[in-house]
C-alpha cells in the first residue's frame, strides 16, 4: 500500500483511472472546501490539451465555491461531461478501515471518501478521454467536462451556474453524461435516463389549545393527523408509468413539541416529500396534495402548506444517447443496463434544460458511508465504457441529433 | 378600594370570607412558597379554638414542603375539610388588572391569584365554621382541616402524606368535604361526587432510518401513526355509566425530531392521556390500549409503550354526604346541583381511601388565568353552604355511617 504525495504528480499516468481517482481522493475537498482537487484537475486537463477555466461562484448567505469548465476539440457534436469533486464529510475517520483521504488500496478496492461519489467517475472519464487520446482515436468534435465543488452542497453555486456561464459562451452541447453512481449490484446493471420530480411541504396544523380534561373546549390538531396522513401516504398517486415506478409521498415528520400530557396541543406540523414521475408537474401535484389535506381536515381545524422549492421530474428527450450508453456497456460487461429513472435527484436536472442527458457510473451501495470504496476492476470497466461512449456519441453526430 | 396589611391581621373578622380570602390572597404562596398563607391560618384557627399542626414533608429530588393540620371538637362524627394555600403562578403580573396578590375588590369582585383555586374556598370554610361557632351552634363531633402547600405542584409533599401522618395518629373521618372549585356558571350548579381516571402514556414506534428516495430499503414509522392515531383517538373505549361520562383518549403530541425532508425518520413518539370511567381500571386500559396499539400497527415496526403513574376513578360510596351537600346547597341558592364525576383529577382521589368524599367549591372560570377572581356574593353564599352542609353531616353521624 502506498499513499500518492505532491511530488509523484508529474508522474501521475493519466490514462489510468486507479491513479487518478487515488490522487483525486488525497485532496481534502469536503463541500465546499476545492482542497486541491479541481487544481489537481486542471493540472491534468491542461496536460491533454483542454483549454480550462475556473469559475467561482458566490451568493449572500452560501459559502464562496469552486467550479471548473475544461473543453477539447472544436465544433459539433459536442458532448457534457458533468460531475464534481467535493464529497459529503468522512463522518469519524477512525472507524475507517482505511483513513479516508488516504487513497490506499487494499484487496483489489480503492478506499476513500468520494471513491464512487464520484471522483472515481471523474477519473474514469479523464482517463477514458486521455487513451483515445493517446491512441489517436479522438473524435471529431468537442468534449466539455463542467465539474463542480458544490453537489453535495445546497447545489446553488455549481452545475446550474457554470451551464448557464457556457451558454452564456456560446457552448451548444448535443448531449450530456452525467458521471454520478448509478448501478445498483454489479458494474453496468443500470442507467439513468430521468429522474424523478421531488417536492417537499411542510403542513401546520392548528386547532385550539386546551386541558386535556375538558377536550370540549378546545379543538385537538392531532384530530387531523390521522385522515391527513391516511390520505396523503396510504392512498396511491398514481401507477407510474412505462418509464417510471409510481409516484411516492413519505410522512418525513410530525412535531408536536408539547411536553404535557394534560394539554391538548394547539397546533401541530406534518412533513412530507414526494418523489414523483412524469404523470405530474409540481404545480398539479401541489394541487392534488392541497385537495386531499383539505378533504381529510375535520371541521374547525385549518391547515396550511408551506411548499420548499421542487425539482421536476424528465426522462431523457432521445433514445440515441441512451441507445450509445447500452451500446457501451454491453460491449465491456456483455449485457444491456436497465434504463432506470429510480433514486434521488442529481444535477441532470440542470443539465437537460440544455441537451438530452443519461447519467451513468459506478456502484453506489458505499456512497455517503464509512469505507466508501470501489472495485480497480470496476474503474478499468467504466474507464472503458466512458471511451466507447463517447466514441459512439461523437461519431453519431450527439444526442438529440443523433440516429 | 384597600389592601391588607399585617396590622389589619388582628382585627380581621373572621366569620367574614371576604376578608378571610383577601387575607389569604396578601400571602405570594405560590408552590412550593407557603409565603405565609399555612402562618395566618394558622393563627386564625388558632384564635378559634382548633387545635393545629405543622407538617413539613420533603424527598429527595422535591421541594420541601409545609402543610397544616387543625382538629377542632372531640369523638365522631368526624369531618375533614380538604383544601390547599398554594397557587399556580400568577403569569405577567402587569397584565392583570389588579394586582395579583393585593386583593383588591372592585365592582363587585374580589381579585386576585386563588381567589376561586381556593384561597376562597379556605376562607369560606373558616368564616362558616367561625359563624357556627359566634352563633354557639357548633355540631357535637370533630372537624379537622387538612390543607396542604403541594396541590399545584407535583403533589408528594402534601395531602397523601398528611393524610397518612392523619392515619398514624388515629383520626377516624367519616366524611370529607374537598374545597376545589367545582361550578361551571353559577354557584351551586355542580357538585362532584367522584371523578374521573387519568392515564398516560408514551409510544415509542421503532421503523428503520433512510433516504427518502429510497423508501424500500427504509421502515417508515409514519405508517403506524395514522392507524395508532386512529383506533386510539376515534374507537370510543366505552358509552360511559350513570355516574361517568364516556372515558375519553387524548392525543397530546406526536414528535419525530427530523429536519430533513430527504430523510425516512428512524422513529417517533405519540403520548396520549386518557380520562377514564370505572369501566376500567388502570390496568384493564392499559391491556385494552396495549391491544389496539399491537392490531394497528404494521408488520415490521415496533412499538413500546411507556406508561405514566396512573390515578383511579372512584364514586362515591354512600350517597349520604352528597345528599348533605344536595341540601345545603338548595336551601342557600334554591335549586339541587348536578352530581358530576367531570374534569380533571384532584385531590380527592386520596382522600377516598379514607372516607366518602364530596367536593364542592367556587365556580372555576377564572382558575389558573389572568384576572382570577370571585364574586363578593359568591364567597358570602359558599359561607352559608358549607356551615349548612357541616350542621347536616355532623347532626346526621357523618357520610358512610349516616342515612
Ligand atoms: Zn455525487
Ligand atoms: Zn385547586
Amino acid at each position: 500500500m502506498s499513499t500518492p504525495s505532491a511530488e509523484t504528480e508529474d508522474r501521475l499516468d493519466v490514462c489510468d483511472p486507479v491513479a487518478v481517482a487515488r490522487a483525486l481522493i488525497a485532496c481534502p475537498s469536503v463541500t465546499p472546501e476545492e482542497g486541491g482537487a479541481l487544481d489537481l484537475l486542471e493540472r491534468v486537463l491542461d496536460r491533454l490539451g483542454f483549454s480550462v477555466t475556473r469559475l467561482t461562484f458566490s451568493e449572500p448567505g452560501t459559502a464562496e465555491v469552486d467550479n471548473l469548465v475544461a473543453s477539447l476539440g472544436t465544433g459539433a457534436p459536442h458532448l457534457l461531461f458533468a460531475g464534481h469533486t467535493d464529497v459529503v464529510p468522512p463522518g469519524d475517520s477512525r472507524t475507517w478501515r482505511h483513513p479516508p483521504f488516504s487513497g490506499e488500496i487494499d484487496d483489489g478496492f480503492l478506499y476513500g471518501r468520494g471513491a464512487v461519489d464520484m471522483k472515481g467517475g471523474v477519473a474514469a472519464f479523464v482517463a477514458a478521454i486521455a487513451r483515445l487520446k493517446a491512441a489517436d482515436r479522438l473524435p471529431v468534435g468537442t468534449i466539455t467536462l463542467v465539474i463542480t465543488g458544490d453537489e453535495e452542497g445546497p447545489g446553488i453555486n455549481g452545475t446550474q451556474k457554470a451551464l448557464a456561464w457556457c451558454a452564456d459562451k456560446g457552448f451548444a452541447f448535443d448531449g450530456a453524461l452525467v458521471g454520478e453512481p448509478t448501478c445498483v449490484a454489479r458494474l453496468g446493471d443500470m442507467a439513468k435516463i430521468g429522474r424523478r420530480g421531488s417536492l417537499s411541504g411542510t403542513i401546520r396544523v392548528q386547532g385550539r389549545q386546551g386541558h386535556a380534561a375538558y377536550p370540549h373546549r378546545a379543538l385537538n390538531p392531532m384530530a387531523a393527523v390521522a385522515p391527513i396522513a391516511r390520505t396523503l401516504a396510504e392512498d396511491p398517486l398514481d401507477e407510474g408509468t412505462s418509464d417510471f415506478q409510481p409516484s411516492n409521498l413519505e410522512l418525513v415528520s410530525i412535531d408536536t413539541d408539547n411536553s404535557a400530557f394534560n394539554v391538548i396541543p394547539g397546533a401541530c406540523e406534518i412533513r412530507f416529500n414526494v418523489r414523483f414521475n412524469t404523470i405530474w408537474s409540481s404545480d398539479t401535484l401541489k394541487a392534488e396534495l392541497l385537495r386531499r389535506i383539505e378533504d381529510a381536515t375535520p371541521d374547525g381545524i385549518s391547515t396550511q402548506v408551506e411548499w420548499e422549492r421542487p425539482s421536476e421530474p424528465f426522462v431523457t428527450e432521445s433514445g440515441a444517447l441512451a441507445d450509445a450508453m447500452s451500446e457501451a456497456i454491453s460491449q465491456v460487461v456483455g449485457a444491456r443496463p436497465e434504463l432506470s429513472t429510480s433514486g434521488g435527484t442529481s444535477d441532470a436536472r440542470y443539465v437537460r434544460a440544455y441537451c438530452p442527458v443519461v447519467e451513468f457510473g459506478l456502484v453506489g451501495d458505499t456512497m455517503h458511508q464509512i469505507d466508501e470504496r470501489v472495485p480497480l476492476a470496476d474503474l478499468e470497466g467504466l474507464t472503458e465504457i466512458y471511451g466507447r461512449f463517447t466514441s459512439l456519441v461523437l461519431a453519431g453526430g450527439g444526442g438529440a441529433a443523433g440516429t
